[in-house]
């Protein structure tokens, strides 16, 4: 390739109206300066954060700058050096820009060493940020003790599939919430979750008092909810709160093309049953990588995890694949990402 | 007295229609059983918590059932005994009734002595259920610590003024929430905040941006918010929170009289900031009441502590006195007590 190609932000969406936002444009393959390397991105990582990413309001990270690629987490090939840091052919992630190239500075890429028969995408989904959100998530903030019962909201998501299964690993009861029939089986039939609920066909305030039900000695209710989505769904699972519950606020998908006000989180039955919220971004856990890697990769290995990817080949694919990841109710399933070159070029 | 004048609880309000639902009436004396005391109320305390009670849905104690008296915190003096746990003459708190007399039970109501100079009333201010939410509330959820800047909403209140001088003496920034110009400069003069913000005339969201600044480091915004109100109040506080803030739920009044759905919490901040929002009730921690009533009454007797009281004299006045905790922007500040009758009858 001798053009990177690659989705410019040439403006801040409105809503989810990204066609408007991101530009396909060509330009001259980039050349690495002193302490530099020229990465060939290989894979290209899709995750709801990114649309926070594109807003002019600084998240956790600052905003992307307008008239340049867009950002995402990448794994991609090390094809030019000029940094001992970095030799030809080294495998590297971090983070990169929706384009066929990224100009690596020292120390700003991890290298990867896949074990034999992992797949390098397992470094962006049950191995990578994916699969580490679910397990300091879940096991950190959540504290999850056997006995507990546990709800996931975007539960058949790249993160909530996994959070799930390690909830039946640490003998919770598990719910999972999802927006259609399909993945609802897949949640039960596949993942292991104890109890599905499809929030476009039902009650899940009503479903949630059913399966996880109060008891006249104040226990019962949900113990730990891992939030993904916020919004009506989330304010069902707060009114269903057990007492002393512990939210673990990882995702708010919901609200981050909402264009106004938000509907906000109803907090009563949090102050009642006094529970606990605690936001939570994996960008903090990531120096404990190794010992997540380590026990997520022995759960993968002995079939304790199941892990979905859905990869879609080539960067042109990238603005349509997006969409599908705010499709409320869509079919799509698994940790969302692009093919953008073969390992061997 | 030969009669019991009582507000009895006719219906379950809608909004803030506190007259429809409790009318005044008059009953004969209650004759205490074996195993019982006659308690005549002294004094009543009248706390937003109520409003709660009121309602259909159990909150953190049963709904009061209808047709009977409005519940209360009280103080009293046993007037006959037919059990060893009272004797005639004895002073006791727990929870009453709006009404000149209860039965208690044996073990229902807690004895109080007040050491000398402390009047009756600071039991139900200070050293009572007010100054100790304030104190468990503040000290063990929301841990401040030296240089903090701490938040409290519905600051001028009963809770929120000891809250910001408690804030004081452990050495936070404090800031206080209230909605006059009278309250401001109430807690700025008399309680010693650093500042006061008057949310009917001020920018909540842009003023506490200029008092607690984020700074481009990360650091900055508003490390622990006593939160007592919720609403679009709380939305600017979250709006401003610093990494890892501590926020201690302590309530909603602004949703108490709410029909239909409150304005949520928008927990975009919390998220972004990993901040923990923990809900807090008093009725946890009154096993470990002896130590902070030590404590406060330390810091009351050597001048650090002040506290308000509102004292009303007569039990037919408790509506209208009710009806001023939830008016917004009122000149209400101190602890609301109803004087129900003289100590030495």
């Amino acid at each position: 390739m001798k053009a990177n190609r690659q989705w410019t932000l040439v403006a801040r969406p409105q809503g989810d109206d990204f066609a408007s936002a991101l530009k396909w444009q060509e330009t001259p393959k980039p050349v690495p300066q002193e302490g530099q390397a020229l990465v060939r991105t290989l894979y290209l990582s899709l995750d709801p954060a990114n649309r926070l990413w594109m807003k002019a309001e600084p998240s956790y990270i600052p905003p992307v700058p307008l008239d340049g690629p867009m950002w995402g987490g990448i794994i991609g090939v090390v094809e030019a050096s000029r940094t001992p840091d970095y030799a030809v052919g080294d495998i590297v992630t971090g983070l990169g820009g929706w384009a066929d190239y990224k100009l690596a500075a020292s120390g700003e890429m991890s290298k990867i060493t896949p074990p034999p028969g992992v797949p390098l995408t397992a470094f962006m989904s049950v191995l990578g940020a994916t699969g580490l959100t679910a397990y300091f998530g879940l096991l950190d903030v959540g504290k999850p003790k056997p006995g507990d019962t546990l709800v996931v909201s975007a539960a058949a998501g790249a993160v909530g599939s996994i959070v799930g299964q390690l909830g039946k690993i640490k003998g919770c009861k598990v719910i999972g919430i999802a927006g259609s029939a399909a993945k609802c089986t897949k949640l039960v039939d596949e993942f292991g979750f104890d109890h599905a609920i499809n929030y476009r066909t039902e009650n899940v305030r009503e479903r949630l008092a059913e399966l996880a039900p109060m008891r006249a000695d104040g226990g019962g209710g949900v113990d730990v909810y891992f939030e993904n989505v916020g919004g009506e769904i989330g304010n069902a699972v707060y009114d269903n709160l057990a007492m002393r519950a512990r939210v673990v606020l990882c995702g708010l998908i919901s609200q981050y093309n909402t264009v106004g006000q938000p509907t906000g989180a109803d907090l009563t039955k949090v102050l009642m049953r006094r529970a606990t919220i605690e936001g939570f971004l994996i960008l903090d856990f990531f120096q404990r990588a190794p010992e997540a890697v380590a026990e997520l990769a022995g759960w993968v290995a002995d079939g304790r995890i199941k892990y979905d990817e859905d990869i879609v080949e080539g960067l042109e694919h990238t603005l349509g694949a997006f969409n599908r990841l705010f499709a409320p109710g869509g079919e799509h399933t698994g940790k969302l990402i692009i093919k953008v070159s073969e390992p061997v070029a």
